[in-house]
């Protein structure tokens, strides 16, 4: 089964905003066994919307629409997919007695415009919203599905996995399967030499790399029957890229470089601290955002100026005279300092400069030096980051992440 | 004029990657005045990357590809796009020369994929790539105009404001000018509903709202011959809308909030500090992704255990067994507290449950308290977010940062 997604609304044309839907439902519907041939974004223009419907029923049999469910009158979908299929609107009345009680239950009045969410295609199967107030609908016509989703992502999902994901795993007929390797420390066409004759070889499954920002991944595809016949044509793939590129590889469940890092140090119950100057406060924020994390992450400093290293951590006023707040010096003396006050198994420290201004021919911008305390074993990395202050923040945060995880496999 | 945008590369279509791209160049190319009509993603396939190529010639003036630039197998835009104009791919000297020499400075050997990049249409502009290796090409024919520039966001925004903003700048006849307003602290429908009449009215300057996780923006765009003809229609209207809605409106000029307030801070010349228990990090790592910030940002703290609450901050034990972590009490002596030690103008701290466990009946997840100090007037607020651990820790931070920027007023 093929699929196209088509996402509704002149604020993605105008950049205002990310689109996040496609890449959610891409992997849900990949998992499906669906291929996913195209993305579509067209704004609230019923015209264009309709044509490209047409396009996408003649080259596809699934399309999932996102957005223009809404209330305000730029939300056009409904009108336009039961156009599209054929079908007037109707009201369905359970749909305008949720949102009228969800009003009531708010103890706000209903404004007038949210009534016309209620009125959807006929025949339509209709979509609970359980996180926001528009429904959604499935429409069957003419050999052709057409799914409507909300545009807020939240909902989106929401509604997906309540109600869509059954639905399309009734209708699908096969599976394919990726696993998706990630590393850290090469470059694509780096990795893609070093596994040049896999990749020529390539048939099934297909082997795909691309590069993220600081990483790269690759993608190794199976289409079989099941779950279990699949995994049976990846593993030996993967086996052989691990023998050529293991050292690189943190994940081959596709997880994020933080997440493998956060688990490790749950599972293994290593208590850790950090003390970040340039970074200011990411490392920290990132690694909390896994759930749990309070088993072993208690106390974070921002030593963000050279006061604030010697008052809050006690780095002596001589090692940043003698050798400067971004050096080895410093970041060493900063994890011994952060031992003493919080006793974590492994301390952490990142000072650098990142940019655009502060740096020096000696000390360029990107410069950053890692320091790492693990019980007693002590190292500082220095590492050269390229690129805007983002892109020198978030390097050096993967580069830590990076180096606890090898310090603690 | 009118735009499409066409994005090669399979690894969206199975969700790997999040389109930026899409979002830059919509939102140049509307400051330009010219209108995108549609966003299309395409997989690594000739067939149907030509036949959108077909779709989007019919239906628009202007088409930008981005990405299948590159040296593997994958790569297919160039010979697509060649075809697509009804010409031929020829060897571009001065490119490959600047290849050779790229890998010899590196003291790299090159490897043999990498050739290909340096084959482009015949007739073409050739677009030199100051951050990669792929040259990028503009091709006029037939009326029409096709722009191919490198997927790598930052190689992409690199030649597209070294090489293609002026071509465009030049093509462009008429201009189109957006104000986006940013709003927190209400909602979309809400928003819409305040502003009906002007919404229902609306012909030249157009009036959109849209919703953003915890924020809502609106978008007011004019068409006219240039931006200060443009600014005359916007004006008025913005005017209106401030004497409505002013109370929520964070930004005229489509700002983040955190950029709003870093820069009231630094124009101010206020000194922040920030204790943060549940947001981990984020507060301070959003704060000081703003170049210049370390003029009024020295020192965090992370204290996300009771007891760095109390070793790092000297909270009372009796008011963590007395009221709990999670409270006004201890929101507020946190921020009492963190003023003894770093005596900033301005102290900020943020407890609470950012979930998805730790939540009960009387403190349930998203219950968060935000503390704030300024000089001698302090706050504490309660707010209840909702949604899962991420959300709930943004809309935290953006709460935050909302405060600070309306005491500091």
């Amino acid at each position: 089964m093929n699929c196209a997604l088509i996402s509704v609304g002149t604020e993605l044309l105008f950049g205002q905003i990310t689109n996040t839907n496609t890449v959610y439902l891409s992997k849900r519907l990949n998992e499906l066994g669906i291929n996913v041939y195209y993305h579509f974004t067209v704004g609230d223009n019923c015209r264009r919307l309709e044509e490209i419907l047409n396009y996408a029923m003649k080259n596809t049999d699934l399309i999932i629409t996102t957005g223009g469910l809404g209330p305000t009158q730029d939300d056009l979908t409904r009108e336009t997919v039961a156009k599209a299929m054929g079908k007037n609107l109707v009201l369905h009345r359970p749909s305008m007695e949720r949102l009228e009680s969800f009003f009531k239950d708010l103890n706000r009045s209903m404004c007038e415009n949210n009534k016309k969410q209620a009125y959807l295609p006929e025949d339509s199967i209709v979509l609970q919203n359980n996180k926001g107030t528009a429904p959604g609908f499935i429409i069957e016509n003419m050999g052709k599905v057409i799914i409507s989703l909300p545009g807020p992502p939240k909902e989106m999902i929401g509604m997906f996995e309540d109600c869509v994901g059954g639905y399309l795993r009734e209708k699908s007929k096969s599976t394919i399967y990726s696993s998706v390797l990630r590393f850290f420390g090469i470059g694509e066409s780096s990795l893609e030499t070093e596994l040049l004759d896999l990749i020529t070889k390539q048939e099934n499954p297909t082997i795909a790399p691309y590069a993220k920002e600081g990483e790269v991944s690759l993608r190794v595809t199976a289409k079989a029957e099941n779950e279990n016949a699949a995994m049976k044509l990846i593993e030996p793939i993967v086996r052989e890229i691990r023998s050529k590129v293991g050292t690189y590889l943190y994940s081959d469940q596709d997880e994020e470089l933080v997440e493998v890092v956060a688990k490790a140090l749950m599972e293994k119950e290593i208590s850790i601290s950090i003390a970040e100057s340039c970074t200011g406060g990411l490392l920290a924020g990132r690694l909390t955002a896994v759930p749990g994390i309070s088993k072993c992450f208690h106390a974070g400093y921002i030593t963000y100026s050279n006061e604030a290293k010697m008052k809050m951590l006690g780095v002596g006023q001589d090692t940043l005279d003698l050798w400067g707040a971004v050096s080895e010096e410093t970041a060493k003396e900063m994890v011994l300092r952060l031992r003493e006050k919080t006793n974590s198994d492994l301390c952490v420290s990142i000072t650098g400069i990142a940019g655009p201004d502060g740096g020096t021919e000696d000390k360029p911008v990107g410069l950053v030096y890692i320091g790492l305390l693990y019980k007693e074993h002590l190292t500082v990395q220095r590492i050269k980051a390229f690129g805007d202050r983002d892109r020198i923040r978030n390097y050096s945060v993967l580069s830590a992440l990076n180096m606890i995880r090898n310090v603690i496999k």
